[in-house]
């Protein structure tokens, strides 16, 4: 990790790495790993490349547990690429900190080793500096080429799908901001789908060869299918009543609610993918083989915005009422 | 670039992203660029890869030019990677701004392609957030398997050079801290150093089969030259009156404060690098078909610290007296 001079003196900033962030073994592909002026890496072949930041007071409240924001931080990137169909392989991470602060470094640092051991996902860089609070973490992976899903490939007749359930983490937010939803078995698993949200690598691989688009649910399901449809040239019609929600979110809200945090809710990240009708078979195969639900939710048809329908009529989603942070 | 929910709506981030960072053509290497959830590129061999944040308030203050900041922010960058040996190729910016300011963003957005489009590297995907004032740039350049400069190669009984002058970019910035340097010739190169540091790119592609370690001078020379002596497990002895200053360095400062500008000020982003004696002729040959200066400043040797001399005498730094923001 390269140093800044300030940090050095006040933070220890080389110990703080050694400490927190050196701890993964060499891997498969690192030439070179931390603690020189940059990484060097081999792919052998094409690489999948997205960047994201956490803000504090933005993306998360201050006082957010610190490996949620480690565990999370890495999650919105691993979804990039799952949507990408890529498998994510090395990590860098830019961490701001206000303070070298030990207990929520040791917090942060294992909630995002938790996420990056799980996917064998090796950090192989970054740079730590003193400022208000955010982290930004730059993830690369590796693609096959031909089998890369972007969200420009829609054509108009696609069936829509999504994976799992939507509308949880929107539900475990508003929980954790407060009021709490009472019953604990339900709190724990809404609030875990904010704070410990699932990536959906596995199942972007399985349907790279079968989907046409893909994008991952993260700001929304209406707002991410809009992507799809702009960068498709099409719209999309969702029936309403097949969009999948879990037993918890059911049991937490009312009907409508639950169905604005699924339709307008992000930080699912889930996947949402069109393919052709005639691959419908194979893709609840792959899915089934990689053991996720999965859900078709409408098809893409002629025009340019994503309608819903329910009974055949148009619906109008319900507002969530909620803001993020 | 991928979108998050609070700026779509209130700063419009695609919007920005089209206006301001969407300016560059296709490359070489992109398969896929700015718009997806990932871009894809292909390096066709090993990468070099290195982040690096400039946060307002530690590395530059709240009211610098915003096109110094985007300068400065791809620069820092450019320079880990001249430190390898390596040639960079795509730049990713994650972008955190307190509000869409668009005379900030053009400000920025043109001092960063200034330099990209300098070094024909193409910026291919991004996140811009909303937050206190900061910018990460994560860097990927190509490789030559056999031609990487690391920190840890340098032996015993090596030279030490630099290139360009030293001290430059600490004048120049405590002449915008002010009290200005009255000489406005002067004063325009030193501010400038600071500003918009030169990076040494063909510099380090000229000695990455000749020289040994190298570093980029972003902490000062004896705390850079240090990493160097720790990781390759040696020590090194500088003889000050060796130390390349420039004539605007010389006219600003004392001679002391010269001096303490060059050993301890950070930010000038030359080369410091070890080679072994025997490569001394192809060294200048090499730097003077890049047309760059560079000077034999000392020498690796056994122990395990870095020691000035002058006139064979120890000789103890003088302190610069300034500090970082």
């Amino acid at each position: 990790m390269a140093g800044s001079r300030n940090e050095d003196e006040a933070l220890g900033e080389f110990e703080l790495i050694e400490r927190y962030f050196a701890r993964q073994s060499d891997a498969d592909g690192v030439l070179i790993g931390i603690g020189d002026d940059a990484a060097v890496i081999d792919a052998e072949g094409p690489v999948a490349v997205a960047i994201d930041t956490l803000v504090a007071g933005t993306h998360f409240p201050a006082d957010f547990p610190a490996s949620s924001v480690g565990y999370r931080v890495l999650a919105v990137n691993l979804s990039d690429l799952a949507a990408m169909g890529a498998t994510p392989r090395w990590a860098m991470l830019a961490l701001t900190l206000p303070d070298a602060d030990r207990a929520w470094l040791e917090g942060f640092s294992n909630g995002l080793f938790e996420l990056a051991n799980r996917h064998d996902v090796k950090l192989v860089g970054g740079d730590l500096t003193r400022g208000p609070l955010a982290a930004t973490v730059q993830i690369i992976g590796t693609v096959t080429p031909g089998a890369v899903l972007t969200r420009g490939a829609g054509r108009i007749g696609d069936d829509v799908y999504v994976t799992g359930t939507l509308g949880d983490a929107t539900a475990g937010l508003a929980s954790l901001r407060g009021p709490r939803v009472p019953d604990d078995a339900v709190r724990a698993r809404l609030e875990d789908r904010f704070g410990r949200p699932d990536v959906r690598i596995a199942e972007g691989l399985a349907i790279a060869t079968l989907a046409n688009a893909a994008i991952d649910v993260s700001d929304g399901l209406i707002a991410d299918l809009g992507h799809i449809c702009v960068q498709s040239a099409c719209a999309a019609v969702v029936d309403v009543d097949l969009i999948p929600l879990s037993a918890e979110l059911r049991a937490a809200c009312t009907p409508d609610l639950a169905l604005a945090h699924a339709l307008g809710g992000g930080d699912d990240y889930e996947l949402c993918f069109t393919a052709s009708p005639d691959r419908s078979d194979a893709i609840r195969s792959a899915m089934m083989q990689v053991g996720t639900r999965v859900t078709r939710i409408g098809k893409l048809i002629v025009g340019d915005s994503v309608v819903c329908r329910r009974d055949g009529e148009p619906f109008s989603v319900p507002a969530s009422g909620y803001t993020h942070f």
